[in-house]
């Protein structure tokens, strides 16, 4: 691939616009939108109001004016991007949170089934959250398997399969609706977490028969740093699972102040406490810029940048982990190298930032939205050169931060 | 009480010059602060950068610079509001998922002891979260009293006693201290809910000898609409006490990728997800207001809000449910009135915001930061006018809204 061949996918590219609507530092080639998605342009001026006016001017009122609805609203924006109806989703609180209220949810379903599966190397918080939520229900138990034996840890005892999706380290994709039909075959549910999936690749949560999932608001969505999560439940079970974080945000009557909880109808229950008000309104800012979006054309830039990039890692001889066909696969690419970090070090002094993950991980997130295939070929170009010519090798390179 | 006399209070009030600080709309007098606390004007600045700059142009690098530390650096700015060690408190989730958080953690900590006790009224987010909480362990219940039987519903099986500190309706404020030392005579902990508390009233939580707290920050703290809530564990508790929503953030090792959580040290073991980001700025700008305020001068000043209107509700024939001790009260003030839900709507056409709160209270907020004297004579004599004219009867103020 040459600059030149890169920039002329660019001109035929149906998103290329989308990248002007994001605010883009010069000199800069931002590998890391899976890790935290860039500013829209639009949402500087929608959180300068919703500051300004609706907190400054409208102050309590702005509860009747929008802010109240706006969990719900936010979810039926987020519904269309994984396959789901605008009332089986809401916007709410963290993924990690909302993983423990579904776990537990699921396993309260039926006290014959006792079991969370999941699979080892899943997103750390999902797990640390299973062990939580594992604890809150008698007799229940967490078993981690690797991906090879999850298959048959399902049984008779299997209350929820919990998988993610797009694999937050390798990118590799479970096939949701195959492993959707291996969970109901025993008689379990299965939650999706789909963090690295939403706004990365299509997904079909009703078309797969899917039970629940959760996912993240700071990724593919640019919702911002820490950006409300959201969570799915299919509406098959949205009268019989119950929220465990009972708050009153989720209560039929929020302001009957109510002694008793009762929970509301639909996806109103699965809310808590009072909600990040500046956390919504950045999503739904983020998520407005989706309206309209063929997925498919998503998909399709997404294949043709990592075509690019994996080029350019191989030619620098770095072990691609991550499947090579599109449908086994995310928006992002990983490789391993034993001086992974340096070499993510180097990458971002020269301006590329991707992703460090522990021990041997070089993670670059490629985002269809906010970029160029010739961004991308810039990119690998100097990854090739960093590597080839040992500059990832200075001091300051091998210096950890708190955050990777 | 004339003008006058409210005008030569605020000439000599050393709080005065805070007024400024926040946006102020003409014509309107806010007195829901205890609600949703006003916004100071330095937080328009504080968010823009933060949105423009951090996230815009430093993005997942901003996680290095500042990000990463906030909750706890944001409680570390609570801890002098509430009478606390900088490193006994942490910013997180909401106070509905925090107070889960700590019931089901003091259920833990001793089996013998099943029973959390509050009190019939308290905010029902906290007798709605307690319900869940007692839900996930095994054999707890709530047990629910009026505020006279709470003392004889203290005992040996007593593993909690969950008192909001000023009540959100009447605003009674609990003697900190002696219901701290009844708790320990039964042998049980204390968790106090300080979301009227922390801002308006002085509070010892040390001193006291209290275990346990959670409280908002979108009220007093001035954080913006559903702003990060915060929680507080005695140093003497902080090993002892587990998070059941174990979540990466509060791993003692959250970029190591482990699958087996394992609970940091200090207060980061109650962190869950990924903190809201924009959240945390807002509320660390509302912050930043309080440093160096004298907590007595805030006291006195509410002490003399209070009695001016006091004195127009009484002069207006509503009746005062309030304590009359300012050591008993928090800072507001709330009456009782048959007409109560049409009285407020008619101040609000007047442009002085109160809230209604079921079946037949009108609440005001007195926050010494962002009232003068006059603005509450002001007030005063609008709601004398309202009420003895009989304006309050107009049909348009008797037509519901989703939150009042």
């Amino acid at each position: 691939m040459t600059l030149e061949a890169a920039l002329a996918l660019d001109a035929a590219d149906p998103l290329a616009h989308f990248r002007d609507r994001f605010v883009q530092s010069e000199g800069l080639i931002y590998l890391d939108g899976n890790s935290l998605g860039q500013l829209p342009k639009a949402t500087i001026a929608a959180t300068t109001e919703l500051v300004t006016k609706a907190w400054g001017e409208r102050l309590i009122r702005s509860w009747n004016e929008g802010w109240i609805d706006a969990p719900a609203r936010v979810g039926a924006m987020i519904a269309p991007l994984i396959g789901a109806e605008a009332d089986e989703v809401i916007a709410a609180d963290s993924t990690s949170v909302n993983l423990y209220k579904l776990i537990v949810a699921a396993l309260r379903r039926d006290p014959a089934r006792t079991v969370v599966v999941s699979e080892a190397g899943n997103f750390p918080t999902d797990l640390h959250i299973a062990e939580g939520a594992v604890a809150a229900v008698a007799g229940a138990e967490l078993r981690v398997v690797e991906r090879g034996a999850l298959a048959e840890a399902l049984g008779a005892d299997t209350a929820l399969l919990l998988l993610t999706h797009v694999h937050y380290k390798r990118a590799e994709r479970f096939d949701m609706a195959g492993w959707t039909k291996a969970a109901h075959d025993a008689g379990a549910l299965v939650c999706w977490d789909l963090s690295h999936s939403a706004g990365a690749v299509k997904v079909e949560l009703n078309a797969a028969g899917a039970d629940l999932a959760v996912g993240c608001g700071y990724k593919y969505l640019n919702g911002g740093p820490g950006a409300p999560a959201f969570l799915y439940v299919a509406k098959r079970w949205q009268d019989a699972l119950h929220n465990p974080l009972s708050g009153w945000m989720g209560h039929a009557e929020p302001f009957g102040f109510a002694d008793a909880y009762a929970a509301a109808a639909g996806m109103k229950r699965w809310l808590t406490g009072t909600p990040s008000v500046l956390g919504l309104g950045a999503l739904e800012s983020g998520l407005a810029l989706w309206d309209g979006i063929d997925t498919a054309q998503v998909a399709a830039k997404s294949a043709a940048l990592w075509n690019i990039f994996h080029a350019a890692g191989t030619a620098a001889g770095l072990e691609c982990v991550t499947p090579s066909d599109p449908a086994k696969r995310g928006s992002h690419i990983s490789f391993r190298h034993a001086h992974a970090y340096e070499i993510v070090q180097a990458l971002i002094a020269r301006g590329v930032i991707g992703d460090f993950r522990d021990p041997d991980i070089l993670r670059f997130g490629l985002t269809p939205l906010t970029l160029s295939h010739a961004d991308i070929w810039r990119a690998g170009e100097m990854l090739v050169e960093i590597v080839e010519s040992g500059e990832y090798r200075r001091p300051e390179f091998a210096v950890r931060n708190a955050v990777t």
